[in-house]
């Protein structure tokens, strides 16, 4: 991995996740997350593990969250590891800070690193200047990848991407990598290309 | 690492996880689980990391919890991969399950696949009779280590173990591996674990 610095924005790991069911809306209750926000709940695992080291944040990473759900899609929710505050690691707590994201109409900051935007994923990817990874289990171990930083990791959710997702995505002629040989939640492969990444740093 | 058989038990791999203050009752809300339960929070994700693929469940996995918080310490909580039903990777349904499980005042299984017992940190490692593995920041890199299976993996929580604590772990001459150069959160932890032994499987 080279040692080049971040990008203007400081930012040296990017995480996009799809998710084609979550809610674009913020009337959900916290009571029910796996059940009524079309697998938000999947995501919120995801920011657990974009950000929380023991004691510590992730300063130099950036989350975007592809809401595809009803009732208004695309939204996409921009989590900002040097600017968040008040980040706790369970679910309800990061629950309640994407709800109120999604509560604001308009485009903007609705709490601190948090940010609300009208982008489906291909205009989203059309944003980023810097390699785009795509981690799928027909990859080339992440291992044995060359891997250059500021870099943009690209998963899906429960679902895999569309196929009309997919040739998207190719075309901004990602790097395909798999990190092992089982098939694993969204959250727990962010955990793995962290850990590749901090060894490597 | 060898490709010694599973132990009679069927069980490959096992974690034990030490919550200090984690709630020995089972009469928490489920509304405030990192407040009010003495970081049991910690522990249901580590659940999740121990047990769920995606779409798939690790049957030769084996987690024990170890309560040592108010009103009865200790407690421990032992899941068992291949008896395991109904469970989400939400914290909120895990709660319920512990919950339940920790309103019985007996020992005995609470559902499928979750027992209680009444054993604290030593007790219960004597009760291995397999190689024990200290996961600890100061330890030699996990993937430079020898492994064989079935193997047990000491992990602590948001608190470092006690020096009465990691006298005791000492006494059963673990190996001490690290998982990488950051301090990471034990449910993290053990998802990193698991990623190494899929990859030598």
């Amino acid at each position: 991995m080279s040692s080049s610095e971040a990008d203007s924005t400081g930012i040296r790991r990017r995480f996009v996740v799809v998710g084609h069911d979550a809610t674009t809306a913020g009337d959900f209750g916290l009571n029910d997350l796996a059940g009524a926000t079309g697998r938000l709940d999947i995501l919120l695992r995801c920011v657990n593990s974009a950000f929380l080291l023991s004691h510590d944040l992730r300063r130099d990473t950036e989350l975007y969250l592809v809401l595809l759900g009803p009732p208004c899609p695309p939204r996409t929710l921009r989590l900002v590891g040097r600017e968040l505050r008040h980040l706790n690691p369970d679910e309800r707590s990061t629950a309640a800070l994407l709800r109120q994201a999604l509560r604001s109409p308009t485009e903007g900051q609705s709490s601190p690193g948090i940010h609300v935007k009208s982008l489906g994923l291909s205009t989203l990817l059309e944003t980023f200047p810097n390699e785009l990874v795509y981690l799928h289990e027909n990859g080339t171990d992440i291992r044995q990848a060359a891997l250059s930083l500021p870099t943009t990791f690209l998963l899906s959710d429960h679902h895999d991407l569309t196929p009309e997702e997919e040739a998207a995505v190719l075309g901004f002629r990602p790097q395909r990598l798999r990190l092992g040989p089982r098939p694993l939640h969204a959250d727990h492969a962010i955990l793995l290309v962290h850990n590749e990444l901090d060894r490597r740093a």
